[in-house]
């Protein structure tokens, strides 16, 4: 219903209402996201799956420096997708959020009032002028009270709470795989596998450790953890998802 | 009279009249409350009903995170439709006002004046530039002095005190509905069946319990209450409005 | 002598003059004014009078809630036309005039003191960039050394004083029967019925009660009165303006 | 040698100098000083004589709320033409010059002072963004060490001094009049009568007491007054410029 | 080499740079300078002579408002042409700076110091954001070490000094009459003849004493000082430049 | 995708996001990286390499004076490509952060804390308003805990850690000669040869010494040490990348 | 490759990116530099000569007032090039600096660091909204720890060293010139000789001591010393380059 000239009129200057009630910027942030390889999030009965595709433009990149995944305090990590630069700006007020929240009342920020925090920074961002909105989705999975919690940032600001979700490049096709695969009752090993599995759906079946980042947080005292290359790989292997070339190419660089 | 590309000069930058008096980006901020699923308010002789369409995405989201109704104090209940993350900042500003007032005065907010309050600082991003309208309406239902009050907040900065009213989509034919069977001796009970059916008569006659929202803001000491799947159901069946996939759908999912 | 397409050019942007010395966003603003119903004031021997249309959008609005007759303090009264939200704005910044008035000075403030703060306040958004002017009109009547006295303020900020006027839709033929019925010498009964016959007279000469508001400010210990409904059908009957369908719809209502 | 949509470019934004070394928001708010009703000031021997046209929109308008004339100081009127509101912020500015000047100086402000702190006021309306410039222009007429000054206020910021000037509508008929019969030598008396022979000659030689504002700087103690409607229609009579119509108007409506 | 609707494009906003390395507003202030009438300012032996061309509008203006020289100091005398306002904002600039000269260092200004003061505060006009350049051009005449110092200051902020000068209309041919007859050993009398001669030349000859302003500031005690119509006239008819139909003016008017 | 005329909307004022979820300002900055010359790094088992390309436009500009690589403390190297003022801002930024570390921690600043503080200063200039990104892409070498580490800063805000890498001209050219000769397994001595190799290979094999910069940041206690003339040209001999040219130039300059 | 009208989008507002990496307003302000006259630097081992072309636009105005050198302090002058306005305002700073640097450390500021002060004061105006860039080129010389340097500073703030160049008009031409004829083994006077003949070189090999400005900064105590003309026509007449008409001009004006 909007052609290509008039479309032009709400690209510019602040952010403010399209005749149909759309906030273009807003939307073409969420362009931004897409355009950022996919992270998945699952909620298990017993912790929160993160997976990112982290792949690399070189092979000469250390992996460790695309960082999509993030601890933004002992139970609670963060996933991105979109622009990084953007995301690094959201984890670094998310982690000051959690660490106010520890002084202030010595206990660990919830899952959602976390989240919250964030969403509400975002919003400003797409109101007030002078400045763009953030091109970036987090998954924020914790840990609060006891139970395991699996959130979203959009660019507009809004929080949304999922058992399973992907953010970025191909997301409808990996939700579609989780739609089907997704139960409530699988535990922390089987929603890293369902994460893996859907990461590969939308790759030809196949993963390797290098081009994958995991983390988990458990409802025990672990909380938060990283995963590493040969923890993947394991995982990979088990579920039948580790490329053939992955093993050559780990052998040459390593 | 407007044509489109005269109509386009009134988008940009700060809002400002057109050549017949009207403010476009309010209007353009009002389609935005029309692209947000449906609100409804009903005030009766023993509180203030209000029920919300909260269709979700995806069956991995949650419902509960999908929040359109909202306690903003024990006596006072707020419905929204439109921009979501815009709807959470007007929300927590009427939370700091209930507050402040207690603090304050030593008693609970006025819905009036909570109400009043919120269109005031809604009229400000109408007319002061760097920033653009709220992209929300909102569904103000609360006590005072032991007699229940409804009011609507627009992206104008107008408030308004309704018996009976809908926000958002298919504004036009709910409202059509509640003049035709509204009256002003139903009770709180009646008032849920009344809201419920005329939802249902923009969606086929039927309706889920998981994609409706339900609180009551009673003039008793309970005050407002989130209604849940259960009660929702049982309203449902009673009014004959339980859609038969429902149950389906519920049967898969928990 | 002013093209189409020229005069966009002075609609945008911070309010500026036009070749021809116009400030074409206060000419928007009255525009504005006139998209609203009517107001109408008469001062008369013993008191000013305010009438205002209150038409409403449903017949589930809760009349009250059109506010277009406010207190500004007991023995000055305001109506208004136009943009609702920056009407209570300027009622806002009234009532605190009045108050630092009488907090300041021990006195209440005088009625043109106020309009020319009110006008000054006006004044300062038609000149100064980055808001835009405030869309309505307001007819402030009361009490001055217990002399009644009506004064308008128009978008441009500027103070009128008036025997009797009328702002809003339909102004000129309001005023075109005011100019000939009007007479000094009508106390404030006579004034009221002036005021109603005044507003019958651009609706095909029938009023009903609840699309009216009224209220008076008397010279004496009084002020400022809102009249209840019962008052304005008996005003009505009494002056033959009763609308045969009003006291149906009452009997519905009510 | 400016074409139609060339000078379109310069009426935009801030007040900046076309190519041809010209400022149009300024004369563009010379225009709006044409649009105002004439305003005339006359220096004589022994005083000041401002006179000023005050057509009414409607008989029901008070005559005095179109103020026109504006006492300053004791010793100072000033009269306006163009955008009425505009007018209004100058004079108040005037009124405070007037006030410090006598508190710090314990003396009143000389008129040619007044004059220059109200231009230096102007000019920053010009040069600086973010506003726009005043469309009004004043005549200061006053005594200063018991001589009679006047001085012209315009939207540039610039001050002059005058034996006689016009300003507003009909300027130039009004100067050519004055230029003709004006003489150094007339005294107060004589310069009223002058001042309303040069606006009757732009009104078909009639004027009406109720369409005239008239005021007085006398050097002596009486300093500045306003003229009683009674004063000017002796000195209509007196002079022979009584409009027929006036008498039978001011019978209808006192 | 610039075409017409290049050149719009840096006319507006802030002053800029254009392609070929020109900054248009500032040129067009120059074309502001142009607009006005001519100042000259001539260096002699023992003084500096500051002439300026004063043509008034209407015989009713007082020809002493048309402030075209000023005193800055005992010992500095400045001539402007271009905007009036603009030039008054610069001339109570440099008069600010030579009081603050004066207290702090208790010492009279540099006319080299003032000139730079000027010029630097100009700069910023053309540099930063938010207002235009002035459109005027100044000639800063003075003694410092008892020697005769003669400047000019331009839009752009560039402080030039001079033997002998002419800015505003007609500049181009008066500095060519300059060069031709301007003899650094002149004294100041023959320097006002000089000044007359050049101005007369681009007016057919002839010159009235009220048509011109003169001031000069000599070596000696007397410094600063404004000559009378008397002395002009003096001049005038020692050089034979005294225009016939000045003496029947000056008959008719005084 | 995007046509030439919509891709303009998106190259005005403030960095917004594009259609497709670009920011046209942060790509166009990555274009004047481009602009530069090429700038390598390397990281060895030992240390870290840092390789610049120092084209002089003159024989007589002070080959010293292009400043590409930059000592931020003791054990940190930067070297830049693109905009050089930019440059400046971000080493001068770099070196404060450094010494705030120093004096609050007593401690020296980590590389990827360093790099990190740096991105999140570039990426305040990509979304808040006011001012243009920052043209210019760093390598910043370090050692920390005894480790040799390697960053790159881009102008989006996005820190990247590398074994090898190059920016600005011919950057994936010479990215391709680094994946095919680079070894983790390489010393220091070994880095700098294939560093110069590296960039011998968009040089048709050959370099002067004058044309190059280099600075190693080794493990042990030397540190950051910019290489001499000498030891450039004993490298370049070593590798036979020597131009023969540059044998002749040197003569004759020195 | 950029057609005229897209290169139009990047010359208004602030400092933006072109799509292929180059700021035009940047480039523009260079544009400025080569409208001004030619300034040349030249480092001997014992000093610095800065020659400048002085042409006037009158024989009337004073030389010594085209300053374009300047002594920023006793052991740094400073040439110039471009518009004026911003010259001074530059050398200002430069001032402050060297008077900033004696007092906080009592000692002379090093050339160097003021070049670099210059510098991140011009880039700060290349990169942050609301103000244009510096219009004006640099030739910063002087004396440093006993060894001449000489810098350049350009528009965009980036600084140069060389051992001789030139800015301004004729840029190009007079370089081809230096690197011709310069040797590292020069003496100053020989450097003076150099620096005549290379602008003679673009002024068909002759010159007038009027038309010049010299200064030199020797390593001695003297320091920087701005030449006299009869010191210039003494080197002219040296180097054979006194223009004929020079003499005869000369005559003419003294």
């Amino acid at each position: 219903m909007q052609g290509q000239s008039q479309q032009q009129a709400y690209d510019r200057g602040i952010t403010i209402f399209s005749p149909d009630g759309r906030l273009y910027q807003v939307e073409y942030a969420r362009e931004a996201v897409k355009r950022g390889t996919a992270s998945i999030g699952i909620r298990t009965k017993d912790g929160v799956v993160l997976v990112v595709d982290k792949r690399i433009r070189s092979p000469l990149m250390e992996r460790t420096s695309v960082e999509k995944i993030h601890k933004a305090d002992n139970h609670i990590g963060i996933a991105s997708a979109g622009h990084v630069a953007d995301a690094r700006q959201l984890i670094d007020f998310a982690r000051r959020q959690a660490q106010v929240n520890q002084l202030r009342y010595d206990e660990p920020i919830g899952v959602e009032t976390l989240t919250k925090a964030v969403t509400d920074h975002i919003q400003q961002y797409t109101q007030v002028g002078g400045a763009r909105p953030f091109g970036v989705a987090l998954i924020i999975g914790g840990i609060e009270d006891g139970e395991p919690r699996l959130y979203e940032t959009d660019p507009s600001g809004t929080p949304y709470e999922w058992q399973a979700l992907a953010v970025g490049a191909d997301r409808g096709d990996i939700e579609d795989y989780l739609e089907e695969h997704y139960s409530e009752e699988i535990d922390l090993d089987a929603g890293v596998g369902l994460a893996l599995e859907a990461l590969a759906s939308v790759n030809d079946g196949e993963l390797t450790p290098e081009g994958i980042g995991l983390a988990t947080i458990s409802v025990g005292e672990e909380g938060f953890r990283q995963r590493t290359d040969e923890e993947i790989e394991a995982y990979l292997s088990e579920h039948g998802l580790l490329a053939a070339e992955a093993d050559e190419e780990t052998d040459t660089d390593e």
